[in-house]
């Protein structure tokens, strides 16, 4: 089968893989329907390997060339497991994270967070294909009326619900997010879900500006023009926001959302690099004030297509491109061109 | 009356000063008992101004010199505003915080990050002295058999309690606590009180670290001669502590509460200093982690008399010494010497 695989920086390769073996116990094989392309697939390309290992993977054993994938919809075609809810044909989304089961995060339901974990697309090969394997425990059948399409995004959208989650945000809450790419997006949608009173944003992009003002911000600053804390402030009541959330990953903004949020307030990090982030501690301990991180998902894949599916989230604005996988690498270089939210790459072959 | 004042660093004078006027409405007069040295006493001593405002403070209009001592217990002798409970003679600790009553945070109860809050004792005249004028709402009665030298170390106490409340601690957590002065002894007595099931504390002082483990911590280690951290992760059955909770001010030792505490875990900064705290975005977000401000106390000081009148809380190990007030420049010095935990002055004049 086809198969879109990373190399190394810079080489991303469409070419001829043999199809996934019959699933051992606890796998199960999924044909895709759609697959996104995520920021870290275009990180891993252009700047990585960053989350790749190029040694083999502890939980995996697989080392590069990979195919790349995460964020995917399709249908069961193998159980090596019996799941309940769950047969050949089922259509799914699918929770991508991998891990080692027996540790104490895996053992508390805290999987986002094992001490091995990776990702299928990372650490095991991707969705960039036909057809994937995946574990069974990452099986989300997808309701009734939610279309493949949309039960792809499910992922992306996880992270932002999971970020709102973890920022414990409250109906009335005002809130400010840093950063509207495509988590970010994610992010405002489910403040707007959570009923926060005021969703400012900074985002310096206009095209980005612009469709977090389309999508239900309260207001949206350029923070290369405004000074977004004290315009934020004056809006609060001379308060601050009750809640902070950075979505870029840049050390100064995770600085600013910690500086930024009210006395007795939470800033929550969902944007991950490798730089520190320096505050003092003045700005910490006399306002009480929470730093809260957040990775991913944590059962937040099934949250969403039901939301999808109650019509409370609608999706469809962040799928921005179709293409066929087979044009995976011009979509690569779409994506890079910053226009577009989300694109879906469809494998062809059935 | 005589007053131990603070007039400029290094310069701490025993003085006749006049007495304080009758109570304004929502003031009270206490004739003091017994008022502990603080760290921060201390601090504004050899370091300051530190908290000590030199231009007047913009609560109370005060500026140096200035009666020291927040730490107290004694008798009201004059009610500005009838309070429930309270009237001339009752025995009562004080709460010392000053609010402005009128701030989002006062409203809320959060009277201890006021946006304008300041101490009795630092943004008022202080109990170093027979005579002390506080808020009526910081008045707070003595449980019978509670003694004045005991009520007296509630506030100390009281930051230790509060900070352990803020890393909700719950039976049977593994907690790190980084430093065993008066503050972390305080915290050590509280973690003891919520049920943790291994207390760590990292204290390089022979002698602080002698008083921690015959308060009850499971094991003490010298950081100058040992990883803790790697000691605390062997002994958490590689996992690391639930909590770590830093109480020295330290940025280094900050920083080191935040990469310490497990995955998903929370590190309680509740000692502070002018410096940066600098960690990596990658040791925050993938792991989870929440990071709190915790600062003095709330509604604190009553929990900590209700638990040393029911013999849950016995801060009688905390109390090294009692001088008169005439003697205080001197019990300044033998607390710098180290060798002592909690001095009390007690006023001679009645
Ligand atoms: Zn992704
Ligand atoms: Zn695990
Ligand atoms: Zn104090
Ligand atoms: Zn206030």
């Amino acid at each position: 089968m086809q198969a879109l695989r990373w190399h190394g920086r810079g080489e991303l390769r469409l070419e001829e893989v043999p199809e996934p073996a019959a699933p051992e116990p606890g796998q199960a094989v999924v044909e895709v329907a759609y697959c996104g392309i995520c920021g870290t697939d275009l990180h891993e390309y252009r700047h990585g390997p960053n989350l790749i290992r190029t040694s083999p993977h502890p939980l995996t054993g697989l080392a590069p060339p990979i195919t790349l994938g995460h964020e995917f919809s399709g249908r069961v075609v193998a159980l090596g497991s019996p799941v309940p809810g769950v047969e050949e044909g089922t259509r799914v989304a699918v929770d991508p994270c991998l891990r080692c089961g027996t540790c104490r995060w895996c053992r508390h339901g805290e999987y986002h967070i094992c001490a091995k974990g990776g990702s299928v697309g990372l650490a095991s090969p991707g969705a960039f294909a036909r057809l994937v394997t995946v574990p069974v425990e990452g099986l989300v059948p997808v309701p009734d009326g939610v279309s493949d399409e949309l039960a792809a995004l499910a992922e992306p959208l996880a992270v932002g619900l999971h970020a709102v989650r973890r920022a414990a945000v409250r109906p009335g809450d005002h809130a400010l997010l840093l950063g509207a790419g495509p988590i970010g997006i994610a992010v405002l949608m489910a403040l707007k879900l959570a009923g926060a009173a005021g969703i400012y944003v900074s985002e310096p992009a206009p095209a980005r500006a612009k469709r977090a003002a389309e999508l239900g911000a309260t207001e949206v600053f350029d923070p290369a023009h405004t000074d977004v804390r004290r315009e934020v402030f004056l809006r609060t009541g001379r308060v601050g926001p009750d809640v902070v959330i950075e979505a870029t990953g840049r050390p100064e903004l995770a600085a600013l959302a910690v500086t930024t949020v009210r006395r007795g307030g939470r800033a929550v990090l969902a944007g991950i690099s490798g730089e520190h982030v320096s505050v003092p501690l003045t700005q910490i301990v006399p306002f009480e004030r929470t730093v809260l991180g957040s990775l991913g998902y944590n059962f937040d894949i099934p949250r969403v297509l039901d939301l999808i599916a109650t019509a409370r989230f609608d999706p469809t604005p962040l799928l921005t491109g179709v293409y066929p996988l087979s044009r995976g690498p011009e979509a690569f270089a779409e994506l890079e061109s910053g226009s577009h939210l989300k694109i879906l790459l469809a494998p062809e072959e059935r």
